[in-house]
């Protein structure tokens, strides 16, 4: 999508194909900086350390990691590479706990690796696959997009012309994916199609991640207005939001969705003021395996400073202030999970399903 | 309470009478700042401009504005006297919209001001009625606080000895009352009594007032943990709250309760995972005058920069920070109102209700 104008994705890899180019997120809105990432390590904190973040964007980090650790080992021997392979995947796979596209896309890479018989052919087999999950999320963004976007038209038929007040929590957006975004891509196809809207960005403490989406969505000519993440609730309740779509890190076979923290809060209002709650739901972020969300997905605790400081822009410079007194405790949930029973639908790739009809309806999709 | 081991209110009057003096609540947890309000202007700008917040002590400032404006009118004529005042009145009426606690303590004044036949006997009555406000809060807070402390100590036998957990939002403490707070006063009372307790504070974006609620805590030594807004839904899912406590800017006859921004998601919460919801309600912050709480208790919308900025500590200064990128628009609506269905009980000064009994049980009480 664009930056001031620009057309750019989220990865890529460099012209001399050893690198590979993310945008430093922790930066934004502030500072358009683009990192080179030159090894399995250095993404691993990149993950870990959220210069990128997103559930898909960090499955095509993965992929990528893979792809330069193949780098990395092509000169050893076939059992030294085996060795350092299995531990950066370990490594990698570790670097963030609630993401389920992070596993989905290193076993993509174990299979396509496993096939291969030469280390060389191995190294090639990453590459390609690496790319093939950033050209297939970007497919799988697009398509997704349209069946959104159909669901859209339909809700604005019924306001006279008025727009469509989406709300949305966290970054679903192009940065969280390769391109497009997940819930965004919903929207931009929706304002492509001239369907009026306006959307509520929940401003997603503790990182803020409504000013990536209330930033992304300007540059690409989306109207939009940031609110505190406890005004949803008020603003539901006064007719004055049509829809929520929100974003996944992973969706359990029965439906439940892990989100970012506060998400479940807005599910709650939607349920009670009758507002219809949908999940932009790539099948990469869909967990088969794990049978109900609530207790069983892992929910990530992250470091309290993220709580007691925030980043922000002050006297020309960007700048880290302190919220709270000294020795304040703080802890950090970045998670919640959805229980289905208040998702009105998934909008997929494949189309849009309910609770009932989700796993079979993503039944052997994601095998790409 | 207590800062730094020292005894304070929050509003006290001069050792002279002619001004008054409250903590300027802007530069806590940072800096402890008194300030002299010597005019009845300077406190409509003090409570507009948030120097003072908190319902209760909204109104005892809004007292003690009508008490310095009778010592400004003092030397005027009864006509000219009484035309200030009504001014006065008017413009301290319209400083904050939500809490019914401003309205309250104006017509107290009003009234008491009414029954008096000369200048000299109204300034005297001013000064009288706005230390009554005062000193009734301070004693509504405490009876308040022993009946909730009563409550607590009811669930606390079934922990087995482990902490109870309270979660509360915004900060309804001494410093949003003249002392002992609404909220605060129950867990003040119950620690005072030795029940184990842990507080989980709502940070209460966008002024976070969870930074005050911490920090008044701590400095009276009840052990607690800030999180973000978005985080109660996921701690009560996990059994890790026993009870959430709020305070309310008012209260409807019904039940309603209006209250910090946020509120109503964590009702919800709390409803959806069978956690009993509390709000601690002092009759004066009653308003048996408003039938039903959504829809008619208005909601005040303040500036958007409190939404796009934030008030922090760093490089040793109190700065200021943007948040989101230049050109963003926000919205800020102050207060929500949760429907009373959501509310176990009311902790009041006269006992605990629930939304039924809760008319019935204050009739009468708010003639002070």
């Amino acid at each position: 999508m664009l930056i001031d104008g620009k057309r750019f994705r989220s990865i890529w890899l460099a012209d001399d194909a050893r690198s590979v180019l993310i945008i430093d997120q922790r930066r934004l809105p502030f500072t358009v900086e683009v990192e080179t990432i030159r090894s399995c390590r250095q993404m691993v904190t990149a993950i870990r350390d959220m210069h990128l973040r997103g559930a898909p964007l960090i499955g095509a980090a993965a992929a990528y990691g893979v792809y330069l650790v193949c780098l990395e080992l092509a000169d050893l021997g076939s059992a030294a590479f085996e060795k350092g392979l299995q531990r950066a995947i370990a490594e990698l796979n570790a670097s963030r706990p609630t993401a389920v596209n992070l596993r989905w896309a290193l076993e993509r890479q174990r299979t396509a690796l496993a096939a291969c018989a030469s280390v060389k052919d191995k190294v090639g087999a990453a590459r390609r696959t690496a790319d093939a999950v950033a050209e297939e999320d970007v497919a799988i963004c697009a398509r997704l997009g349209r069946h959104g976007a159909d669901l859209l038209a339909e809700m604005s038929a019924g306001l006279g012309g008025r727009p469509i007040n989406v709300l949305t929590h966290c970054n679903a957006g192009w940065l969280a994916t390769v391109d497009l975004g997940t819930v965004t891509s919903v929207i931009y196809e929706a304002a492509g199609r001239g369907i009026p809207l306006h959307v509520w960005v929940d401003e997603t403490r503790p990182r803020n991640q409504g000013a990536l989406t209330s930033w992304e969505l300007g540059q690409n000519g989306v109207d939009n207005t940031v609110i505190c993440d406890n005004a949803g609730g008020h603003l539901m309740q006064h007719g004055m939001v049509d829809v929520v779509i929100v974003g996944t890190d992973r969706t359990a076979r029965n439906g439940d969705v892990a989100n970012k923290i506060g998400t479940y809060l807005k599910a709650l209002a939607a349920h009670d003021t009758r507002v219809p709650f949908y999940v932009a739901l790539p099948s990469p972020s869909f967990d088969p395996d794990t049978p109900v969300g609530v207790g069983l997905i892992p929910i990530e605790e992250r470091d309290s400073r993220e709580v007691l400081t925030v980043r922000g822009y002050g006297d020309g410079h960007e700048r880290t202030v302190q919220l709270f007194a000294d020795g304040t405790t703080a802890a950090n949930y970045a998670f919640d999970v959805t229980p289905a029973r208040f998702v009105t639908g998934y909008i997929t790739e494949h189309g849009v399903f309910g609770p009932d009809t989700l796993a079979p309806g993503l039944a052997g999709s994601r095998h790409g």
